[in-house]
């Protein structure tokens, strides 16, 4: 087990009092609160209620554990589409990693046959630590209350609900689920959010040592949410594919940077070139079967601090995302 | 009268926070605090003291209730000028229409013969309830404290004070005036983030039904203080109808979001193509004479929730910018 | 002396609760928290803790007493280096002047020879008032704590530290150091900062009046760490010199305005044309060698109150920003 974690806060000491703010401030960020039977409380960002960009944009700093700042903003590039947003975090691989990445896979079936599957994301991930990526971390954290962000459309069952406070270590009614629907305006800025967990995910998945990896920073565009499920999960991650650029900073040799940058667009993806509905349903909707490598931040600019050179590689795909993105001609 | 508002949060109980920290942050923001005979205060910005950027940027999201949220940034495509702000809010309708739409006429003349004559803008207009577009929001809200920003260059006189005190049902002590000249820098900044609101009032002027703009975020440079106050209210304008960029998400019929987008423009006004002040002397000074569709930001994109498809229409006009800036050649 | 500064608030009474928070979250800054032996708080962003990005961004707050905001995001020309801080103030000639410029040298030599030189930035210097400086500005402060930002790689001695809070009128145990090397995250991030300072300070070398500079913003890329301290330091001025951007508004004739334009930019010193780091050299790194009018953001943008005119001078030399940064081809 790594000692990475060693020095980190607790992630869920930091991301609480966003978690009460986002629950005092329903009303005017249109959520729904609604209690489980058993006491959890559900904060609904799309499904009942509207939600709207700004919910989704502290649900993003949310996923991040408080540690990290989103803001709103234009690009230039892409005239047609200048909206963006920014994102920087105080610890990177602890926010990304640690709390944002949506590792946590849940899933129930009720006695009726009903399912319900969710990915995740939060500070709740490093109280139960399920996932073979804390390991990597050398991190857990303790707390007595935590929140999980889950992007689906319909409110979990009670059941999904004890699993993770039992998991937590916490009361039941001590959880907060806030849901983020990807066809919802909530749903399209906490993905574009993770334009940083994404470039430090694929970091990993390189085999790239994340104590390395020192600090970073991402722009993305906004997706626009989409009518149906599959053109909003496609255009979320095209925003990232096509759009998304990081400058990540880095503690190693410069031979490991240039090859960290090189690797890292998604340009290099042996699936990169289509919108990613239709890679998808190239692959009969069998999500394991897309090169997992496909993920990743257009354009990398990687600096390695120890000599001060920079690897920049990748690029915008402004043609696919103007596509993608259902812009009228 | 509409249900639209009817479960909105009280505007008045967001915005008062952001109303005491400006009072308590006076010095540094360079404003001067003077209470009036009856004990109403007001702030100004610009008259006796200089104000300036920041304290434009906040007053701007005073006038959105405390619910929005203003950051400088740098905007591309117009090199010489790459100063701009971002608009954004936790309820646009609420925000832009149920307080910083300066729709409230407030008219006095003394004994003496002086006249003073003031649009209202900011939470107080919710309280006291006197245009016509509170029937269209269907809202109301309660305080016991409230503002109001006036674009004026001269201090109220204490009958105009007692006037909103009454009709927002508030005793006189309770109420904020914040004034703020256009002429000066918190004048233009406040301003300039009107970009939404003016959208969102386009629309309601264009019969678009309000409640089925479901969010947005604009931005648009900000101009620079003129001299004189035709030149400073040209400005002002020409901002945001040669700069101003909108993106707005709507719920409705892709016939009806195409119609939105393709009448929202500035450039499909008849009065469009001279800058505003030119236009306002072309009509003799007579404001009711101008094209009402005018005001309007210069390039919007509407995207309908409901399929996805986005639509574009409209574009800036650097060149009248350049003109209207008074930028040196 | 001048009577600039007889309406400005307290810079120490507004910056201390950022310091407060600043050490309050050390841990997901990434910074150490040490005390010297007379009870001096140390905060080492760089030294032998890492710091960051984010760490950098509010240490330059609290260079600006505070009451300064930067915020990241991107702009565009450069394309290859988009990232960039946007820097605006509340009041600019106490945040700049008063208190972020590192105008307080301070050294010590020990028993044993070991040399410490550190110019002090921060809200200290307006309570110790040390420098000819705070005679042009007519200001003085008292607190009693307070905080100086030095940009060093080792910790200060007690000596220098005993130093500061005597002639700043404090208890020892009620100073905070906070130490961001250049070769460091915080440290670039930092300077960057400086953007609108180094602008404003210009203008002071220029002999233009500080009481007629009413307000501003800049905008500049975030230098990459270099390896080595040359290179750093290099980097850092050079991207103000060859990336700065800034937009004054000042309160003169148009004739003043303009030359205050024209003399502005880095490109009007005869120095410009290199990178900082091969300037120093040449002049066999005697600093009071290079011109100090070299100093200075690469574009500039001055705007008269008065006329509403403005003008402009300087660009952007996109081509050494590439070389300095040490980006690969």
């Amino acid at each position: 087990m790594s000692d990475l974690g060693a020095q980190w806060p607790s992630i869920n000491a930091s991301c609480q009092p966003f978690v009460e703010r986002l629950v005092h401030e329903a009303e005017s960020l249109r959520l729904k609160i609604h209690d489980l039977d058993n006491g959890t409380q559900v904060v609904d960002a799309g499904i009942e209620a509207p939600g709207g960009l700004e919910a989704g944009r502290r649900i993003g700093e949310i996923c991040m554990g408080g540690l990290g700042c989103a803001t709103l903003g234009t690009i230039s590039g892409f005239e047609a589409w200048p909206w963006s947003v920014n994102v920087h975090t105080a610890t990177p691989i602890l926010c990304c990693l640690g709390s944002q990445y949506a590792g946590w896979s849940l899933s129930h079936q009720s006695e009726k046959g009903s399912k319900f599957h969710a990915l995740g994301s939060g500070p709740g991930r490093a109280l139960a630590g399920k996932e073979e990526l804390f390991k990597a971390l050398g991190y857990r954290d303790k707390a007595e209350a935590t929140c999980l962000v889950m992007e689906v459309d319909q409110y979990p069952p009670v059941a999904i609900a004890e699993k993770i406070a039992t998991a937590c270590g916490i009361k039941p009614e001590n959880l907060t689920l806030i849901l983020t629907p990807t066809t919802h305006l909530a749903g399209v800025m906490q993905i574009a959010i993770r334009v940083l967990e994404v470039a430090i995910h694929k970091a990993h998945t390189l085999k790239f040592p994340l104590g390395q990896i020192v600090d970073g920073y991402g722009v993305t565009p906004v997706a626009p949410p989409g009518g149906d499920f599959m053109t909003a999960m496609g255009r979320t991650n095209d925003a990232i594919l096509f759009g998304g650029q990081v400058h990540l900073f880095v503690d190693c040799k410069d031979s490991e940077a240039q090859d960290l940058a090189e690797q890292m667009p998604s340009t290099r993806s042996r699936d990169y070139g289509r919108p990613f509905a239709e890679i998808f349903k190239s692959y009969r909707y069998d999500f394991f079967q897309i090169d997992p490598l496909l993920f990743s931040p257009a354009k990398v600019l990687v600096t390695s601090i120890k000599s001060g050179k920079s690897f920049q590689a990748g690029n915008l795909n402004l043609e696919l995302l103007a596509k993608t993105f259902g812009l009228s001609s």
